[in-house]
C-alpha cells in the first residue's frame, strides 16, 4: 500500500452533466519529495462545487484540469517526509493535494494545523474553505444589520449552513432554501434558521413570499436558475447578493441567467461576484472567529463523510443532485 | 399669456413605446403661492429617460405619475413671488416642477443658484442631475485606477458625455458605445474619448473588442440589452459595473436581461444600480468640481435645445430612439 498512489484522474471533459466515466481512478507510483520539498499523506479529501468549473476545456477563474492530470481538491493529511526546514514530520497539515491518497508540495500551499479541541476533516468545512466563504460573503460584502432579513439557497450546504447561522448571531431574521422536509427540518430545528422554504414542494414564490414578510435584504447566491427569479421580486432597496455559486448552472447546457435586469436599477441592488481565495488576508480572522464560535457551541456542522478515494466521483456526482447533507468530505484511509 | 398656465399631463400609461398620444397639452388657471409657497417661472424643462419609468402603471423606484397629472421634471426658472423668507423675487432656482411654464414649490426641493459664468440650462445636465450621475456612479461606485480602462454606452448622452471626460480626466482609457458616425466623431474629436463604437455598424463584438485591448475594467451602464451583452465578454477580473439605465429596454415589451450570469461570478464582477438622489450628501461636492471643471475648460458639454413646451412629447420620444445629441432641454420661453 504505502508504495502505491491511488489517484483520481480527469479523463474527459463532461458536456453537461458530469458522468463517472468522466473520471479514472488508477495506482500510480509513490511520489518522492525533491529538495525543499514535503510528503503529504492526505487524510480526508474535500469535494466542492466549484471543482465542477475546473473541469471544462474552457476556462474559468482558475486555469482548468486537463485530460491525464489529477483533480484538484483541498486536502487534510500528515507530513511523511519533510526536506523543508518549516515542516516536521507528524504535523497536520491544510493542503490543496487532490484527489489523491499521497501529495508533494513545496509548502507554500500547505498550513500546519493545531486542531485542538476541533476534529481535522473540520478544517475543510466549518473552519475551512466554505465556512471562511460564508463569512466573506455574509459579513464583509453583504454586511447585514440586525433586524434584516438575510435568505440563503443551498441552505444546508457546507456553505448555506455557516451563511444561516452567520446571520442569526449578526442578529438578523435567516431564512433558507433547501431540496426537501428533511433539509428544511434540519435548517430550522438544528441550525437556528427562522425558516426555511423547500424549493422542491413546488410553490416557491408563494414559500418564499411567506418566509420573507419583509422582504429580503441580502440574498446569498449559491444556486442560480429558478431560485434566483423567485428571490429577485423579493429583494429590497439597496438589497445586496453575494454571488458565491451557480450550482444549478454548472451542468446546464444552457444557463438561465437573469430574464429582466431593470429590478437590479429601480431597487438600487449590489450584486457581488466573489472567491474566497481573492481575500487571503481575511482568512486568518476568519479561521479564528469561526473556530471559537463553534467551540462555544455558537455554530454548529454537518458532515458527509465518504469512505475511500474510489467513491469520490460518485459522491462528487451526487453533490449535483442534492443528495449530500452538510459538508461532503472523502475519507481516504 | 401670465395668467395662463400651459402643462403637458399623462394621458395613457404607455403599453411599449411611448407616443404622443400618451401626452395631452393644457391650458390651465396660474397657479397660487399658499402660505410658505413659492411661486417659479420655469424657463428651462429638463427630458429624461427615467421619465419613462414614470411614466408606468406599475411602481419603479419612485411614485409613478397618474393619468390626468403633471409630468415630473427638473427644471431651471426664476422666483416671481414668495411667501417663504428664503427665497426673493428675482432669484434663480433649480427645481422639480414638471412639464409645465409655472409652477409652486415649499420650497424644500427649490436649490438657489448663483450661475456665474455658466448658463442657467448647465444646472441641469453638465452641473445638474446628469452630471452628478455620471460623477457618482464612475468616481463613487466604479473608483477607477489610471491606466484601467472606462467603457460607457450612451457616450454623447447627457449622463455618458461626463463619464468618458471625467475618465479621462482620472488617467483612464476612455470608450465610448454610441450610435452612428456623427456621435462617435464628436465622442473622439470633441470629448476626447480614446475610441467609440458604432452599435448600429453592424460589428458591435469585433469593433468593441478592437477598441478595448486590454480589456474593460469599468463598464457604465446606460443602456442594456445586445450593448451589455457585448461588453460582458471584454470584462476583466474584478471589473465594476454602476448600473445607471437601461434604456433599451424602458420601451420594451420584453427585456433581454443578463443571458448568462456566470461570468459575473468567475471574473468577481461587481454591478451597482444607483441612482443619484439616493446621495443628496455628496451632490454639493459634486457640483463644485463638476463647476469648476467646466469652468476651466477641462469638460466640455453639449445641449439640443427644443422651443416651446408643446415639442416637448415629440422631442421625449426621440430620446429612445437616439435622435437627441447631448443634453435634451426644453427652452420654456
Amino acid at each position: 500500500m504505502k508504495d502505491r498512489n491511488k489517484q483520481v484522474l480527469l479523463a474527459a471533459h463532461p458536456e453537461a452533466w458530469v458522468k463517472e466515466s468522466d473520471f479514472k481512478i488508477v495506482d500510480s507510483p509513490m511520489p518522492r519529495p525533491g529538495a525543499g520539498h514535503i510528503l503529504v499523506r492526505n487524510d480526508y479529501l474535500s469535494l466542492d462545487p466549484y471543482m465542477r468549473g475546473r473541469m471544462n476545456a474552457w476556462k474559468s477563474y482558475a486555469p482548468g484540469v486537463e485530460i491525464g492530470q489529477v483533480m484538484v481538491g483541498g486536502t487534510v493529511g500528515e507530513v511523511l517526509a519533510s526536506n523543508n526546514p518549516k515542516f516536521a514530520i507528524g504535523d497536520k497539515v491544510l493542503g490543496y493535494l487532490g484527489w489523491q491518497q499521497y501529495g508533494v508540495s513545496e509548502g507554500k500551499d500547505l498550513q500546519k494545523l493545531k486542531p485542538g479541541k476541533l476534529p481535522l476533516s473540520a478544517y475543510l468545512g466549518a473552519v475551512g474553505m466554505p465556512g471562511v466563504t460564508a463569512w466573506i460573503g455574509l459579513l464583509q460584502i453583504a454586511k447585514p444589520k440586525p433586524g434584516e432579513t438575510v435568505v440563503v439557497s443551498a441552505a444546508t450546504g457546507a456553505v448555506g449552513s455557516m451563511v444561516g447561522q452567520l446571520a442569526k448571531l449578526q442578529g438578523c431574521r435567516a431564512v433558507g432554501i433547501a431540496g426537501g422536509p428533511k433539509k428544511c427540518a434540519y435548517a430550522v430545528k438544528e441550525l437556528g434558521f427562522d425558516a426555511c422554504v423547500d424549493y422542491r414542494a413546488g410553490n416557491l414564490v408563494k414559500d418564499l413570499e411567506a418566509a420573507t414578510p419583509d422582504g429580503i435584504d441580502v440574498y446569498f447566491e449559491n444556486v442560480g436558475g429558478e431560485v434566483l427569479e423567485a428571490v429577485i421580486p423579493r429583494l429590497n432597496n439597496f438589497a445586496r447578493i453575494p454571488l458565491c455559486g451557480l450550482i444549478s448552472d454548472y451542468n446546464a447546457a444552457s444557463p438561465r441567467g437573469i430574464p429582466d435586469l431593470r429590478p437590479f436599477l429601480f431597487k438600487r441592488i449590489h450584486l457581488q461576484g466573489f472567491i474566497c481565495s481573492d481575500r487571503m488576508e481575511l482568512w486568518p480572522e476568519a479561521i479564528r472567529q469561526l473556530g471559537d464560535w463553534i467551540a462555544a457551541g455558537k455554530i454548529k456542522y454537518r458532515e458527509t463523510i465518504v469512505e475511500g478515494l474510489e467513491n469520490a466521483p460518485r459522491a462528487f456526482i451526487g453533490l449535483f443532485k442534492g443528495e449530500n447533507f452538510g459538508k461532503l468530505i472523502v475519507k481516504l484511509r
